[in-house]
C-alpha cells in the first residue's frame, strides 16, 4: 500500500513498504482527498495557477461541448485523427485534474466517457494504417505517440479512478490500459528494451499504468526492462542517457523532449515508492538534467544542435512540468524565475506550489553561467562548452559543440560552434529540415533534405575534408567516437575551450581552440577561433561559417556570379549551396562585415596560404522549397596535408533606426596576426585605438608547463595552456 | 511683442499684435519664467516625463563631460564629423530644455559654449567637402542636415537666450544664426523656394530663427517665400504637400520625417503669433496629418511605400514631438495611447502635459480604422485605401497604394498593394535599398539598387507591361498622372477598393478591385484581387507577388532550375531576379501555400489562359550584397492585348511550435471561379465545409445602377458596384 501523501504546506516523505496491487487504494497518486479542499480554495489565489486553471477549463469545457469524439485511427502527423487523439489525451488529463481541483463531477464524467470509448475502440485496433517505419503505433502512426497518449491519459485516469464504479474501473483497466501497457512493453519488445528516448516514453507509460492499476509487474518491467535484470528499463536509461552533468545524449532539443517522461515517471515513483529515492539516484542526475536543459538555451530557446526545430523554447509542456516537478523536489528559487519567464505552470499540486511561491516573491534569477557540460554516461565523450558573457537574455553566448554523435538524430558536426549575441543567433546551426506536423511537408516528418543538408558537415561551422561528412555520414560509426576536451577555463580575462577530434575523417586529426575575449569598451566579447588540422595526405579543407545578417563590407576583391548562379558541388550537402562569389583574400584584407539587427560583425580570416573564400547561400537543388535560404562563407584550401585556420569575429557598433544614428559601423581592429612557435600559437589583435592583445595558446594542455615566446620584441612568459597579454592604453 | 503664455493647467490663446523685433523680449518661446517652478516640481512626478528627463540629462551630461567638440566638417553621413555635429545639436537642444526645467546654470553654460564655438566656426565655412549633389550644406554634406541642425539648435538657444549677456547674444545672433538663416533661405534660393520637404526644413529653420532673434523678415520669408508672395514658403507647403485628409505627398515614411518641421514650426508660430491660427489653417490639416501619420502604420511601423526604410516606427523623435504638440493643440486622449506605445515623450511643456494626463489614466485607444486617404492638394490624385480587420496590432491590414507618384522618392508602383496579417508583413513592399548612415554602404545614401530594383515596377505587387516600369521610369512624368479611385466602401460584409490607372504604360489602361472579405470561422479575412488590363496591342503582362514566408505546398507541376539559377531579365529590375522554377497552372491547381510565423497563406490564381508562373528570389546581379534576398512569384501572360488576373489570398490554420500542434495547414477553399457577364465580374469561393460566397463587381461604379446575373442557376440581383452573396451553411 502506498503511503505517500502530498502535503500542500510542505512535503513529508514517509518510508513505505513495497507496492501492493489493490484497487482503488490510495488513489489518486498526486491529488489526495484531504488536500483537495485546500487546493480548491487556493486555486484562484495565485495568478499563474489561476490562469492555468482558466486555460484548462476552457480547453476541457470545449472538449465536453464537442462531445466524445474518438475516431478510427487513419491520418499521419498533423492530420485530423492524429490531432483529435492528441486533443483527447489532453482533455482526459485536464478533466482529471479539474475534477480533483474543482470537485465538479462533470469533469470526472467526461474523462470516464472518453476512457470507456477508448476501451471500446482499443481492443479492435491493429497497426496504424499510416505507419511507415519500424515502430507502428495503434492510435498514431508511430508507437511513440501511443506512449505519450498513455502517459497523459493515465494521469487523468489516476485522478478519477477512485470515483468510478468497480465495473467501469475493470473495463478501463482491462480493455484499455492493461492491453496498452502490454503492447508498449512486450508487444514491441525491441523498442521497449532499448536505451533510447522512445523507450523512455514507453517505460513511463507502462510504469505509470502500473502504479495506477496497482500492477506490480508493469512497474517492475518499466523500471528494469522486460527481463527485469536492469539491463534496460527506466533506471538503465537514467544511467546511460545522461552524462554526470545531466546532459542528455541527443542534445538540448531532444533533452527538452526527453525530460518529460523522465520527470513525470520519476514523480510517480517518488509519490508511490519514495524508498526508491529516485531524485537522489546517481547523485541527483535527474534534477541536474532539469537545470542543464535550462542552461542549454539562449533567450529561452534551446541551442538547435542535431535534429532540432529552432523555434522550440522553454515555453513547452515538457518544461512546465520539469520546472514544477523540479521545484517540488528542490525548492530551488531559481526555478521560480524560469516559471515566471514561461508565464505558465501545470495544474498539479507542484504547479500550485510554484504559483504560490512565485506570488510570494521568492523567485531568484536563474544562474546562467559559462560551463562545460560533459557528454557520455561517464562524462568521457566530449561535451558542450558554453561561454556566456553574462546571465542576461541578450548577453553573448558561444557554444562549442564538442559532444558525441548523439545517436540517429545526431549531426555530423564534430567541433562545430554557434554564437549568439545581442539577442540573436549570429553564427548559426540550421537545426533540422522539418515542418513539424505540416501535412503537405511529408506529413510533418523529417524531410529528405534533413539527410542531404541539415545533418551534413558542410551545413555546420566546422572542418570539412574533401567535401565529405564526418564518419562517411554513418552515425553508427560516429556514435563510437567522440572529441576529447583538452582544456576548459572561464576567467574574467577570457573563456577558453580546446578540443580535439580524431577519426571523423580517415587519417585526419584536428584541434580547435575557441576563445571568448572581453575587451574593455567593446560592445561584446570578441571571438578568436584557431583550428589546426593535420592529415596524412594532401586534401581539400573547407571551413564554413553560417552567419546571419546582411553583408555591409568585404575587404577583398570578388569574382561574382551575376549572369547565373552555379551550385558548389554534387553531394554531402554541397549540392544545396549556391555560389554567389569567390575571392582570394590577402594577409591584410581577409574581412567580411555584416549587420544583424542593430549591430555589426566583422569576421577576419587568416586563412592558410593559397586559400580562397566562397560566398554562398543554401537552397540549391531544392525543388520543393524545403530549405531556408541562408548565407554562408567557406574558407577553402586545397592540396595540403596540414593547415591552420585562424579567425577573429568582432561584434561592433550600433545602428539605431529610430534615432537614425550609426556608430562604429567599421571594425575597430586594425591588425590581426598569428605566429606559431615550437610549442605554442600566438594570436595578436591590434585595435585602432592603440591597444594590442596577444593570446598565447600552448600545444600542451598541461597546467604547469612553462612557456615563453617573443612578440614584437616583447618577451612573453606564461604557465599552462592559455595566457592573455594586454599592451597599450587605448584612447 | 509676443503675448502667448503657455499655461500648464490649460492653454489660453490671446490675440496678439504683430511681432516686434526685440531682444531678448518674451523669451523663451515655450518655457516661460512663471511656469518653470511648476515644471521643475512636476518634472519627476510622471513616469514618462521623468524618464525623458533622466535620458536627456544622461545624454547632455555625457556631452558636457566630453567638452565642446566642434570639428571641421569633413565626413559624409555616418562619418565622425557628421555624427558629432548631430550629437552637438542634440546636446544644445537638450541643454536648453534642461536649463529651463532644472534651473541648473551649467546647462545654459554648456549650450552657450557650444553655440559660441559654432559662431566662431560657421563664418569660416564654405560648401561641405563631401557634398555630392545640388544641395551642398556647410556643417553637413547636404543642406537638409544643416536645416535640421538649425531647427534643434535654435530651440536650445531660445531656451537660454534671455540668460546671456548682450555681447554673447549678439555674437550668436550675428555670427551663427543670422548667417545660417540667410544661407538656408536666400543663400540657396532654388532649394528654399520649392514645394518640397527639404524646403520645409529650411523654412522651419529660418522661421524659428526669426522668432528667436525677433527678426520679422526671416519670419515673413519663412511663411511666404523669398518673394513674400505666398507662392512658396511654409503656408504654401502646408497647402500643397498635404491632401485634404492630411496625407503627405511622398507617402508615410517621408510623412513621418516631414511632420517634424511642420509641427515644430507651427508650434513656434502658435506660441508667438497665435492670431495666425496655424493649427486651424485649412480645416486643421496639420492636426489631421498627425493622425494620418499614425493611421499609416502597422503594429507601429510605417507602411514602407516609396523610398522607405522598413524599420521605421512611431518610436522616432518626429512622432514624439508630433504626438506632444498634437495633444497640446487638441487634448485628444487617443494620442495618449500612442505616447504610451512609444514609451517616450519630449522634454517640453507639451510633453509634460502628455505625461501628466497619461499618468492620470486619461488615455483612450487610438481609433485605427479602415479608411480611404485621398492624395493630392485637392484630393484629386488617387490615394491610399486602408482596409483593417480590426484596430489591434496583429489584425489584418491591406493597403492599396492608389496614390500619386510622390516626387523623386516615389516608386513606380501604380495600383500596388501590401498585406499585413497576424502581426507580420505577408505581401511586401521592398521599401528603399539603403543602409542609413552606414559608411561602407555608399556613405549611407540611397544605393544604386534603389533605382535599379527598389523603385522599379516589378519590385512591387502590381502589373508590369513588357518588362518595363511605369512612366518609362521617369518620375517627373509620373508626377503629373495619378490613379482614379472609382469606388471605396467598408461594411461588415467586406471592404472594397476599385481604382483605375491610365497612362502608366502607353496605350494600356488597367483597373484593380481589392476586397477584404471576412468569413465566419476563418482566422482572418480572405483577399480577393481582380486586375483587369486593356491594351491597344499584344503585350507581355506580369503580375508579381512579393510574399514573405516559406513555401509549404505548390498545386501545379514545376520545372526547377537545380543545376544553375538563371536571371530573369536584363533591365528594369528583372536583372535582379533569380529564377528558381516555372510552371503552368491549370484552372484547378493554381495555388501556392506558404507559412509565415504560425499561420499559412494560400494564394490561388485564376491566371489568364496560357499564363505561366515564375517562382524567384531577389538578389541577382548584386555583387556588393546590397539587396535583401526575398521570394516572389510572377504570373505571366504573353501575346495578348487584354487580360484578367483573378487571385485569392487565404490566411488559414495555426502552427504552434510550443504545443507541437498544427491545424488547417491545408487550404479551406475547394473551389475558386470567375465569370464575366456583360456588365460585371462574378467571383465565387467554395469552402470545403459547403459554404459558397459570390462577389459581384459591376463595371460601373454607379451606386444606383441595377445589375443581375446568374451563378449555378441561382439569380443574383444587386444595386451598385459591389455585392456579396453567401450560400450554404458550413459545418
Amino acid at each position: 500500500m502506498t503511503r505517500f501523501a502530498f502535503l500542500l504546506a510542505g512535503a513529508a516523505l514517509l518510508a513505505a513498504p513495497a507496492l501492493a496491487q489493490t484497487a482503488p487504494g490510495d488513489q489518486p497518486t498526486l491529488f489526495r482527498a484531504p488536500e483537495m479542499a485546500a487546493t480548491a480554495k487556493e486555486a484562484t489565489a495565485y495568478p499563474l495557477f489561476a490562469a492555468e486553471l482558466k486555460r484548462v477549463r476552457r480547453e476541457v469545457d470545449k472538449a465536453i461541448k464537442a462531445g466524445v469524439v474518438v475516431p478510427q485511427p487513419k491520418d499521419p502527423g498533423g492530420g485530423y485523427t492524429h490531432e483529435q487523439h492528441k486533443r483527447n489525451y489532453t482533455a482526459i488529463y485536464g478533466a482529471g485534474l479539474l475534477f480533483r481541483i474543482t470537485g465538479e463531477q462533470r469533469y470526472a464524467d467526461f474523462a470516464r466517457a472518453e476512457l470507456l470509448e477508448y476501451a471500446r475502440l482499443y481492443p479492435t485496433l491493429g497497426n496504424h494504417p499510416a505507419a511507415s517505419d519500424q515502430r507502428p503505433g495503434r492510435l498514431f502512426w508511430q508507437s511513440l505517440n501511443d506512449a505519450v497518449w498513455a502517459v497523459y491519459a493515465v494521469q487523468g485516469y489516476d485522478a478519477i479512478r477512485d470515483s468510478l464504479s468497480p465495473a467501469d474501473r475493470a473495463t478501463i483497466d482491462d480493455k484499455l490500459f492493461r492491453p496498452m501497457a502490454r503492447f508498449l512493453s512486450a508487444g514491441q519488445a525491441e523498442e521497449f528494451d532499448q536505451i533510447h528516448n522512445h523507450a523512455t516514453w514507453a517505460c513511463a507509460a507502462v510504469g505509470m499504468i502500473g502504479y495506477t492499476l496497482r500492477d506490480k509487474d508493469f512497474v517492475e518491467v518499466a523500471l528494469k526492462g522486460l527481463k527485469r535484470d536492469g539491463k534496460f528499463g527506466f533506471l538503465a536509461q537514467i544511467d546511460q542517457l545522461f552524462s554526470p552533468d545531466g546532459y542528455y545524449v541527443e542534445g538540448p532539443y531532444y533533452q527538452r523532449y526527453a525530460m518529460l517522461p523522465f520527470v513525470l515517471f520519476a514523480r510517480f515513483i517518488a509519490a508511490n515508492q519514495p524508498e526508491q529515492k529516485i531524485f537522489q539516484h546517481r547523485d541527483g542526475v535527474l534534477l541536474k538534467a532539469i537545470r542543464t536543459s535550462i542552461q542549454t538555451t539562449y533567450d529561452g530557446y534551446f541551442f538547435p544542435f542535431n535534429d532540432a526545430m529552432p523555434d522550440k523554447s522553454l515555453k513547452t509542456d515538457e518544461l512546465y512540468q520539469s520546472v514544477a516537478i523540479g521545484y517540488e523536489a528542490t525548492r530551488d528559487p531559481a526555478l521560480l524565475s524560469i516559471a515566471k519567464w514561461q508565464g505558465r505552470t501545470v495544474l498539479t499540486p507542484d504547479g500550485l506550489m510554484v504559483a504560490r511561491d512565485l506570488a510570494a516573491g521568492k523567485a531568484q534569477p536563474f544562474p546562467f553561467v559559462s560551463q562545460f557540460l560533459s557528454d557520455g554516461p561517464r562524462g568521457e565523450m566530449g561535451g558542450l562548452a558554453i561561454m556566456r558573457s553574462g546571465p542576461g537574455d541578450s548577453d553573448q553566448v558561444l557554444v562549442a559543440k564538442n559532444a558525441a554523435m548523439g545517436m540517429g538524430h545526431g549531426h555530423f558536426d564534430k567541433l562545430s560552434y554557434i554564437l549568439y549575441d545581442n539577442g540573436h543567433a549570429i553564427v548559426t546551426d540550421y537545426g533540422a529540415a522539418r515542418f513539424l506536423n505540416v501535412e503537405s511537408k511529408d506529413g510533418g516528418r523529417y524531410l529528405k533534405e534533413n539527410e542531404s543538408w541539415a545533418k551534413q558537415t558542410v551545413a555546420h561551422n566546422t572542418l570539412v575534408v574533401n567535401e565529405t561528412s564526418n564518419f562517411g555520414g554513418k552515425w553508427k560509426v560516429g556514435d563510437k567516437l567522440a572529441p576529447g576536451q583538452l582544456f576548459w577555463a572561464s576567467t574574467p580575462q577570457a573563456t577558453i575551450s580546446t578540443a580535439e577530434m580524431a577519426g571523423a575523417y580517415p587519417g585526419v586529426r584536428y584541434r580547435r581552440t575557441l576563445v571568448q575575449l572581453p575587451v574593455a569598451g567593446i560592445e561584446s566579447p570578441m571571438i578568436v577561433d584557431l583550428l589546426d588540422v593535420t592529415g596524412d595526405k594532401p586534401a581539400t579543407y573547407d571551413l564554413p561559417l553560417h552567419y546571419a545578417g546582411q553583408i555591409t563590407a568585404i575587404g577583398f576583391p570578388l569574382q561574382s556570379n551575376t549572369a547565373e548562379r552555379p551550385v558548389l558541388g554534387k553531394a554531402n550537402g554541397y549540392q544545396h549551396i549556391w555560389v554567389d562569389a569567390t575571392g582570394t583574400p590577402g594577409a591584410e584584407n581577409g574581412a567580411v562585415t555584416w549587420i544583424n539587427d542593430n549591430r555589426f560583425y566583422t569576421y577576419r580570416m587568416l586563412a592558410p596560404a593559397g586559400a580562397s573564400v566562397i560566398l554562398g547561400e543554401s537552397g540549391a537543388n531544392d525543388p520543393r522549397f524545403n530549405l531556408r535560404r541562408e548565407p554562408l562563407l567557406i574558407e577553402r584550401v586545397a592540396g595540403v596535408a596540414n593547415a591552420q585556420f585562424v579567425n577573429l569575429l568582432e561584434p561592433h557598433g550600433n545602428y539605431d533606426a529610430g534615432e537614425e544614428r550609426t556608430t562604429a559601423s567599421n571594425s575597430r581592429v586594425k591588425g590581426f596576426t598569428h605566429v606559431r612557435t615550437n610549442d605554442a600559437d600566438l594570436v595578436t589583435i591590434r585595435l585602432a585605438d592603440g591597444r594590442a592583445i596577444t593570446l598565447a595558446i600552448a600545444f600542451s594542455a598541461d597546467a604547469n608547463a612553462a612557456h615563453s615566446a617573443a612578440v614584437d620584441g616583447r618577451k612573453l612568459d606564461w604557465r599552462g595552456h592559455f595566457a592573455r597579454f594586454d599592451a597599450g592604453k587605448g584612447n
